[in-house]
């Protein structure tokens, strides 16, 4: 019986992987993943065997994936970022449990990229938040953009996942719209695009101006609550709305 | 001009910790965090020097970490966890500001316990979701139960930290009773302790057993949303409400 990792890599460089990746994609057998995810494992494991599709196949990808599981030893199927948030763990456990495949899965989780963004942006992560992805593929916009009203009703940070693509431009301006409703247009936000890449870039902006950043579906974009500042260009929430702990 | 590292080591074992979580505390000079924490680095690192202040000590812990990087060429300042979700990246810069320190601050970020709570039931995590800590230390009680009403009322999965304390044992409960009110008595719920160590355990139940559910500050809740299911003992959130990609 072979085993199947799912493997989150996080931002895509060895430094902010976790040993049990490396330690996955080290002994796998085959690493399979969505070209683009291959192309950046390969600067780090040149010396690996990988099977590389093409994106918008993740169904194809998960079968290949427990296939390949029932034949070799330990395959390991990959995404950037934890492949348990908007990643590869459902459908794997969804195929295996379909082909009534025989094999062991594990899910390894990686730094996502809120975390990551985060990190680079300062700290504007210290409370209460909410992921959400603004890709329409999957999910009705008009239930996206509940969530969007929700969080901005009960002063929740934002975290945007695919922010915008070359189709989908007008969503962010109308989360911004609706979460201006309750908080003010200054509210600090942060963007970074390639988190933790090679060609990671970051800015800060408002939520006022938000509709005219340079947005593409490899940023990540941080809406601060209503207590969010900038000091020293980092962008803080502060833990507590009473200041106890001074 | 020395250099702060504020530290997210992740669950807890040296597997699940990033290169650059290893490497920052190997180069520090000093590893400076809670007791419960510095005891948990010691299994991985014994040979370090530590310095350890008790629990409810933040601001002090972080005052002791700005000076010694004043002082020294390298200090770490760890917390379990991604230092930058409910960590101490926050109060760091602020202290810095305040003392006008001459010290260069860097975030590294590591497995949050959602993820690591994730990984571990199956993937709960596919889709939009919300974090939310039940501890009113820091937040007024009716914003954390109008911040669940309205991951409630969008249907988002909801990751609840510090579900319950010695002092706060009504509020999961509370919270529970909320969510009803928009999602099945039968929604699946997965609950990990000590996600990632040792001690790990965990356990699937529903929305409606939740208040009976033996649960403690070691804990991470993990609230499905209304298409959430249980197949062959795993939490699974599909991606899409639409099934498009089958």
């Amino acid at each position: 019986m072979g085993r199947l990792t799912v493997v989150g890599f996080g931002p895509g460089g060895y430094e902010d992987m976790t040993n049990r990746a490396v330690e996955a994609i080290e002994e796998a057998d085959v690493v399979i993943g969505y070209t683009t995810y291959v192309e950046l494992l390969k600067r780090v494991f040149p010396e690996k065997e990988y099977a590389a599709t093409p994106m918008m196949q993740e169904v194809k990808r998960c079968e290949m994936a427990v296939e390949m599981a029932e034949q070799y030893d330990r395959i390991a199927i990959v995404s950037s970022g934890d492949s348990g948030i908007y990643g590869m763990a459902g459908i794997v456990m969804e195929v295996a449990a379909k082909k009534q495949a025989k094999i062991d899965i594990e899910v390894v989780p990686g730094i996502t990229a809120a975390s990551a963004a985060a990190a680079i942006l300062g700290a504007p992560l210290m409370h209460d938040f909410s992921v959400i992805s603004l890709s329409d593929l999957m999910t009705p916009i008009d239930l996206i953009m509940r969530r969007i009203e929700c969080a901005g009703m009960s002063d929740m940070i934002v975290c945007l996942y695919n922010p915008k693509s070359k189709k989908r431009t007008a969503y962010v301006e109308q989360a911004a719209d609706i979460l201006m409703r309750y908080r003010r247009n200054d509210t600090p936000v942060g963007v970074v695009r390639h988190a933790g890449r090679e060609e990671q870039s970051a800015y800060l902006t408002t939520l006022g101006e938000l509709k005219d950043a340079p947005l593409d579906m490899f940023c990540v974009v941080l809406i601060g609550n209503s207590a969010t500042y900038i000091m020293d260009g980092k962008m803080i929430t502060p833990r507590g709305y009473e200041k106890k702990y001074e």
